[in-house]
């Protein structure tokens, strides 16, 4: 990445920072049909007017900066708002910097600069080459809270992890005797389903299978319905494939009976095992269309990083590599995501009602952490209400330069 | 109370609805003022046009109807609007239903009808005797809102329980190891202290008082800074005396060196004592100015129900019920209050962290709930964020006909 010393600088225009905001807006509506790639905005600007605009808009499909070159005559002249960098290589279609060189613009406004290894600073180096003034870091932050899943996975091979979890007011998933059907109400649990129709993967632990047997499909709109495979590829269509779901387990493997090996075969189930389940059980799974994928060890905490960078690579089952990943508890893998430094963004569901007892659990497990210092601080981004409960989002904050 | 046809109505007039939300506005500027008499406001109206209007300002002091009659010259044949029944008895000043009366208004439009003793319909009666016409309920859910802790005063003869907590994300209130300082930001904390202000009394258990040695006065607006008895009155001039610390033991009294104890001569502190505390111990603590008060059970909801009796009566040391009672824990006595029915209004303040960890400790301890059907539901009151944390405030719903 280049020691960009425009980015470095105090403050960007209004009319920039204008514009860049409306092109992240536009890349916003990219979110969850273009990954693996990143949500991308562009805005072409002439004398202070939109003379053209466009987004990524879904995988494999045209990007931002041709969509908007596309919905313009003659661009020449005029600036470029992009919400990331420019690519600069040859991948499902031609470098889009080439693109803009060829439509003559004189300036390229960027937000984020794309730290993928085919680019990083490549499209900002040929598009300075051509003569073109580039200036980076517009609405860099409202730039990378958009591009925070793609940032994470180009940075660390891993995709961005969700918990989602439904708790009482004081903080417990069920009550002492283990009752947790339901604490929040149909409007949430609505919620819940148009969120697992937006990632690449939904995870649950073994204990989870075993105390609830789940389904874990999408159910819209009508919440007791079972989803077809038919209806999950139908959601997903412009994604990158179909929900797939994902058990973790160390000692132990579903049974065959259970909701998900017996779907198995019409919606993508896939099991993380520990080193110690035998072949002859993994052999089972497979033959009720199971993927099964085995780890080397046995440690909670090296198991979801190790899993995570098979999910975020192209070697995982799909080919391709995923970006968000839904992880519904139980507590024991929430806590093992936790300790693992891999919870990214928080769907908190709470509802109005005090369980209490010590023995009540809580939404994420062992191990814990000793000390205040050694949380994860996460950002508030959201908050908002589903009848009497209420839904509190907040992420990490990913920067597109902390780690390179 | 009066088998009243009006409140059985459909529907009343927009008019009738606007004037009374604007009653019901002024009534909560008392709110914290003037208890233990209830909040009031009142609109005077002639020809859709606002005359007069006044809310009981300070306890004492003229009830709304008056001050609301004393802000024009003329009543006569206008519409009263008044947030609760006007009193019929006198009590600090002469019966509002004759002062309405002698101003010659035509009608009197009321959202909530008061169900104390001396009252209860009774001013109704007075003022339809006069040939007034009298309407009730009308915006009665937002007036019974307002009043919720007022009618849980005079119909249970308790006041109303504030528990105030602040958790993570996922619900706890400490680490595993117990460190608690700080879940939330300086902002929340600050909030926490203006909420501490407005109510009569804080209870904490002994627990707490072991663990956490706290002052538990009102330190605003510089956090740090000791308040002292004439700045604690200060604050609450107007209310009904000063802030009350709680200390709730079943079976330890708090050290004669803890903060508590040694500022027990400035700032009241009085202990609600389990039966098997020795009298000398409490002697002791009479010595250092600390008001006690021995309960016959030990039982820790009889506790609470007989402490929720005394503080709500004029049998206090403070010789005047109080109305709102804040619990801040630790988790056993939010325990004890949930499990009494006792939790009226929750002031959840939660931060953007994940602690984790099956040992670390929720807000609300045993006995707890054994299935979800038995949780008190509360209704969503308020949302807001302080900086990166969140308060949830969650009530009770309170009517004000439902056990008379």
């Amino acid at each position: 990445m280049p020691n960009d010393s425009n980015a470095a600088a105090n403050g960007h225009s209004a009319e920039d920072i204008r514009w860049m905001t409306k092109a992240i807006e536009l890349a916003s509506q990219g979110r969850g049909k273009v990954e693996p790639n990143p949500p991308v905005g562009c805005v072409l600007v002439r004398d202070s007017i939109c003379i053209g605009k466009g987004y990524h808009q879904r995988f494999g499909g045209p990007h931002a900066e041709v969509e908007a070159l596309s919905d313009c005559d003659d661009a020449s002249g005029a600036t470029a708002y992009v919400s990331l960098e420019p690519c600069c290589h040859h991948g499902k279609t031609p470098p889009c910097a080439d693109a803009l060189i060829r439509a003559n613009v004189a300036r390229v406004v960027i937000s984020v600069v794309d730290p993928f290894d085919q680019v990083d600073g490549g499209g900002i180096e040929r598009l300075r080459s051509a003569g073109i003034e580039v200036i980076t870091g517009v609405a860099k932050e409202e730039g990378e809270e958009l591009l925070a899943a793609y940032l994470k996975r180009v940075l660390t091979g891993m995709p961005w992890v969700i918990a989602k979890w439904a708790m009482s007011l004081d903080g417990r998933i069920a009550t002492k005797t283990g009752e947790s059907k339901w604490i929040t109400g149909p409007s949430a649990r609505s919620a819940v389903h148009e969120l697992r129709a937006s990632v690449d993967a939904i995870a649950v632990g073994m204990g989870t299978v075993l105390a609830d047997n789940p389904l874990l499909t999408v159910r819209l709109p009508k919440p007791t319905k079972i989803a077809t495979a038919a209806e999950t590829d139908a959601k997903t269509a412009n994604n990158s494939g179909p929900l797939v779901r994902l058990v973790y387990s160390r000692s132990r493997v579903p049974d065959l009976q259970s909701q998900l090996v017996q779907t198995a075969s019409q919606t993508p189930t896939w099991l993380v095992a520990g080193p110690e389940i035998a072949t002859a059980d993994l052999a089972r799974l497979a033959d009720h269309d199971v993927e099964t994928w085995q780890c080397e060890t046995i440690d909670p905490v090296e198991m979801v990083r190790q899993s995570l960078l098979w999910l975020g690579s192209n070697d995982n089952p799909r080919g391709l590599a995923m970006t968000h990943l839904m992880v519904e508890g139980g507590s024991q893998l929430l806590g093992s995501f936790a300790a693992a430094g891999q919870i990214d963004e928080v769907h908190a569901f709470i509802a109005g009602k005090c369980i209490g007892g010590h023995s009540a659990p809580g939404p994420v497990g062992d191990p814990g952490i000793k000390t205040l210092a050694d949380a994860t601080s996460l950002r508030m981004s959201r908050m908002d209400s589903f009848d009497n409960d209420v839904r509190l989002i907040y992420r990490r904050q990913i920067a597109a330069t902390e780690t390179t």
